[in-house]
Order: C-alpha cells, then structure tokens, then sequence
C-alpha cells in the first residue's frame, strides 16, 4: 500500500538541508492535499500560513525553543485556526455550497442555522479546542502529501503560540496558531534518520468488539 | 498523485450498503494505516475501538442522533484518548524506545521527565484537548487509507461521547471516545456520493509570507 509504504518512510525530521528547497510545483501539490482534507461540516475554519521569508522564520525560531528545522526548512506551514466570527465563516460556506449546487443561499437556510446553533452550544473551551482540532486534519494530509513526494517534514507543537501569534499578526485576523510543520529535505547529518520507528504494538493499540 | 486522487474520490458516506463487509485483510491494512501515525512525542496516548458486534452498535447509534451510518457499516472505529494516568503511558512509551534501541530505560530518564513535566504543565482542560487532538491525526490516516483501498468511511463528530463511554465502559479504562469513523461500503441509493466536493479555494485557504 502506498500511503503504509510512505508513512514507514517519513520521519519527524529534525535537521533540514538549508540548501535544499522546496519546488513551487510540489508546494502546489501539497497545498491542494491540504485543502482536500475532512473538517467539521466541511468548513475548514483555518488559514495556513506558508512562511518563505528568512527574518521572519528566525523570529519564529525564538518562539520555538530556538529549534533550526524553523530557519533550516524550506518552507513552514502554520496551521492557524480561526478564534471569532464563526457565524461569519458559516455564511460563507453557505455560499460555496449555493455556488456549487447551483442554488440560492436561501435553500440553505435550515442547513445553515443548525450548523451555527450546533456550534453555539459549545463553550469558549469547547469551541477553542474544536477549532484546533481541524487543523490536525489538515496537518495529516500535509504529511502524507509531503511523504508521497519525498519531502521531509517535522509536525512541531512546541512553539509558544501566543508569540507566533504576534509576530505573525494573527490576533487582529481573529486567528491562532495552532500547530506547524517545517517541510524541506533531511540534512545527511540528521542521525534520527536512522533511528528505528517507534509505535505501539497492534494488540495494546486496538481493540475489536 | 495516489493521495490526492484517493482524497478527491472519498466523501462523507452517509448511507452504507449494509450487506457489504470490509474483510479482516483490509481491517488489518487500515490498523495498521491508524498505528503509523504521528502524535505528539510519538506517544499514541489513545485506543482504537473496532466495533462490529450489531447489538453494541445498535446501542451506540441511539447514541448517535440514530444515524444509520453506525448500524449499516461494516465496521466502526471509535477513537478513545486516555484522560488520565499519563506518567504510567510515558513509562510504556520509554519502554518501547529502550526495547527498539537496546539500551536501558536509565539512559532515557531525562527524556521521560522533560515529556511528563511538560505534559503536567498543562491544565486539566489543556490535557484533554491535546490528548484529544492526537486522535485527529489517527483518524486522517483511516480516512487516507480507506480512500486507497476504496472503502467508503464517515468520519463523525455527532455524536454523545458521554453514552459512547458508558456504553463502551470506556470511564474505567481512562478513555474517552473522542472522534468516530463507520467504514463500510457505499448504498447505491446514498445521492451524497454524486455531489460536488465543497472545498475553499487556494487564494482563501492558504497565505504565502
């Protein structure tokens, strides 16, 4: 199976190549896995961001324990899930579906108001941490993608979200870094390369009933 | 590119062909799709419930807003966070590591405490969230898999996690059924399969810095 085959290969790499970039053409294909990926009602309440840019890539890295797969990799994706306006981001996803069907937005009405009645029923908390969670989605299908492509990558919570979310604006556009992936290419020097996959076994794993 | 064509197949199956069983080849490939995931230090603090005794899963979808999915697939992977007891799930995880190195669990000490006093800085609600989010990227790679075996699957949140877990008798074992997926095979009669995929646009969902 290619997906087990790519995943067996990929690795949380944590030295890049910084002479090793990224092709425009493959951040496309990646950018394309992401946006196919399932979220809550399909509404995809997140922006990634895709830092290129050498000074603000070295403020990140004070804002992640001073980690170099930051500055070394080619490209950093932040995940960043939105914290406000959900009735707003709705509306808009009634619109895409309107466009898609062929039909108007009042058709949708119903569909609409249970899914914002649905998401006001959650608390700050509850919302929060289901915002978040789609972006872990997204960040799946990143890896996968960067796998099939042989691209190496490193899914990374430890940043210190709130000065992300400063350096890179994020507050005033009601959003929050959620988690990040630097992708490039492996550095010859990394030793974790080599370094046998650790996963629970499938008896202590699963369970079947 | 396989991922991104299994991607654009797949959709949110909401009507299985109850007559149609994914066979235990399969289930096993999906297993093992679920097992190579990524999770925060590689730790998988979850379990993977595979339901496919028809009494349980009829108690579940009255559980479940009596969405036929749970009944009418072949299976249901209900996917449980641990809430508790993490030192004793860190001392597992330590382990495994020492086991594939062949080293002593002494030599990885510091790497235990720096996990676990990192884990305990957070608060009790930041713990749930983030144990929760791991079952996120677990279920994108089912999806991911199922798409490349074309097996059709219904990644759900609608669900009252709270019955989940008593039905399940999760609360004792320190589980909480935080996301769930019915994987089966499609009904013929399920329009769903037929409609555009609703995704944003590139220029929305992505931002170049």
């Amino acid at each position: 199976m290619n997906l087990i085959d790519n995943l067996k290969w990929r690795y949380a790499t944590k030295k890049f190549d910084p002479s090793k970039k990224v092709s425009d053409k493959d951040i496309e294909t990646l950018k394309e896995a992401v946006r196919l990926s399932v979220s809550s009602y399909g509404l995809q309440l997140y922006k990634v961001l895709i830092i290129k840019n050498t000074e603000i890539k070295r403020e990140l890295k004070k804002a992640s324990w001073d980690q170099s797969q930051i500055t070394d990799a080619s490209h950093l994706f932040v995940f960043c899930n939105y914290t406000m306006n959900f009735d707003y981001h709705i509306d808009n996803y009634i619109q895409l579906i309107a466009e898609a069907q062929g039909i108007g937005t009042d058709a949708l009405r119903n569909y609409s108001e249970t899914i914002k009645s649905s998401i006001e029923k959650k608390d700050q908390i509850g919302k929060k941490s289901w915002a978040e969670k789609q972006t872990y989605l997204a960040l799946s299908n990143l890896l996968a993608a960067c796998a099939e492509l042989k691209i190496d990558a490193c899914p990374m919570e430890g940043f210190d979200n709130q000065s992300y979310n400063q350096i890179l604006g994020l507050d005033e556009l009601g959003l929050n870094a959620a988690v990040i992936a630097p992708v490039g290419y492996r550095s010859a020097e990394d030793s974790t390369q080599y370094r046998k996959k650790i996963r629970k076994p499938v008896s202590k794993l699963f369970q079947t009933i």
